[in-house]
């Protein structure tokens, strides 16, 4: 089974990566562009679907996400 | 409205980060862990939702996702 793990920095957490794209885009033309944040999602291939979600949980707490300042969210693709 | 994109590397490219967390992955003990994949999310404000989703493919065609290595998906949020 895939799964899917979206990493996001929480919304109090400043994010320059997001910043830099801001900036790039509106140097580029695109008007209108508000806000810009950027994240990290890892695709996960697991052989055994058993427990999948708790077992994709304790990867993010323990190696995936910085949970403090980080949120993330499992999603099972298939 | 709000928009999300997801840039992710071409199946066919080496993927040594993904491959350095299912190694990590591997190490804290957690089994039955397949091919692990990165790739990033963007999201992005638009003020204004006239022609969002060709102005969004304008800008990862431009800016944000290089194609040559990266697919990239656009999604409208809300």
């Amino acid at each position: 089974m895939k799964a899917r793990i979206i990493v996001t920095l929480k919304q109090s957490v400043l994010d320059p990566q997001g910043q830099a794209i801001e900036g790039a885009l509106a140097a580029l033309g695109f008007d209108g562009v508000g806000s810009v944040r950027q994240g990290k999602i890892i695709d996960i291939e697991l052989s055994d679907p058993a427990d999948a979600e708790t077992r994709l949980n304790a990867m993010c707490e323990k190696l995936l996400a910085n949970t403090v300042i980080e949120d993330y969210r499992v999603e099972m693709v298939e």
